[in-house]
């Protein structure tokens, strides 16, 4: 699968893809069509057919596509035919919430653990987790060869917290903290926060 | 100041902006530049320059930028030189994140009320919130004239929730349930799906 080229942006729309699929999938369905898809996701049919068509032929014209087939190929690609473990670091409101969250299931995440530095929540039970201290934060991932963290401390230390995570061998962060990450290459940063979805929405008020 | 045809990825760019200079304000600086702006943010500097030509003249080549005028600008171009009131719906463990969230303050939002339709979280209380009735979600939407809403329930009733919404008045939804969400020309919708952006860094493991 060739797979080296592809533009960041359409990377970025797989998911999307992925993620109506499998509500199309839930719903029984077996046949979708690049129009459908657009109208549920306001992306252009000939937009979806043309990123898809980066990775090969998943569909025959006039035919549409077989959901479970595009979506088998789209787990393959995205790499989340397997599931991965995360790591939380941070107990907090955003971090428990995310630890108990319930939608990773069927999406290839599993929350493996949660730590945090403070002494009053190190120990605690959050959902099914016991809170860990943050000091055995490096040997616990470098252990568990876990890949993937998400970031839920104060903007203050969280680019402290992105150093240790990449020291203990994270190559990819969610970073829940309103504050960019410096990393270095090969370590991939995505970002919520939720300030900047409004303002991107005010902006048009 | 003309706004008119600014492309949508530029303004997706000014909030990250924004919350760079609003950092560094806290940090009492008082020029920077688009250098610097860049290397904290990962982006050109020539695209910052770029950008905010866009809304006019904001440094001086060679002198840099004024960190408080430029915020000022950005801040009124963003319109969250003002503070805006939001509806959270659904009082579940995001919900309840989210309106407990601090990270609101000086980034233009304030969360106003929050709804749930179960009975057991409606009239408990969430931080500073009582949980009030999804059934007087429109009535006291409309009555508060609140334009933005954040929408929190499970996937299944995210829709007819955003339908609701948009009846009562709300023109900007932040949608944390993990669902497309069709609405009228006019409306405006973010996403925040923690997979869908951890999908985005798998592909490159």
């Amino acid at each position: 699968m060739k797979t080296k080229s592809i533009p960041d942006i359409i990377i970025s729309r797989l998911p999307l893809y992925l993620r109506s699929l499998q509500r199309m999938q839930e719903e029984n369905r077996k046949v979708t069509s690049s129009q459908e898809l657009g109208e549920r996701l306001g992306i252009s049919a000939a937009q979806i057919r043309k990123d898809l068509s980066q990775f090969g032929e998943f569909g025959k014209q006039g035919t549409g596509y077989n959901i479970d087939y595009l979506l088998d190929q789209l787990l393959k690609i995205l790499h989340v035919d397997q599931e991965w473990d995360i790591v939380v670091v941070g107990a907090g409101d955003i971090g428990s919430a995310v630890a108990r969250y319930r939608g990773f299931k069927n999406r290839g995440f599993k929350v493996k653990m949660i730590f945090d530095n403070n002494t009053s929540r190190i120990g605690t039970k959050i959902g099914n987790y016991i809170v860990n201290d943050s000091r055995n934060l490096i040997d616990m991932i470098k252990t568990n060869r876990i890949k993937i963290a998400m970031i839920a401390v104060p903007a203050v230390h969280a680019q402290e917290v992105a150093e240790q995570l990449v020291e203990a061998g994270i190559k990819a962060i969610l970073n829940y903290a309103p504050i960019n990450l410096i990393v270095p290459d090969g370590v991939y940063v995505q970002y919520i926060d939720p300030s900047i979805h409004l303002q991107r929405m005010t902006f048009y008020l």
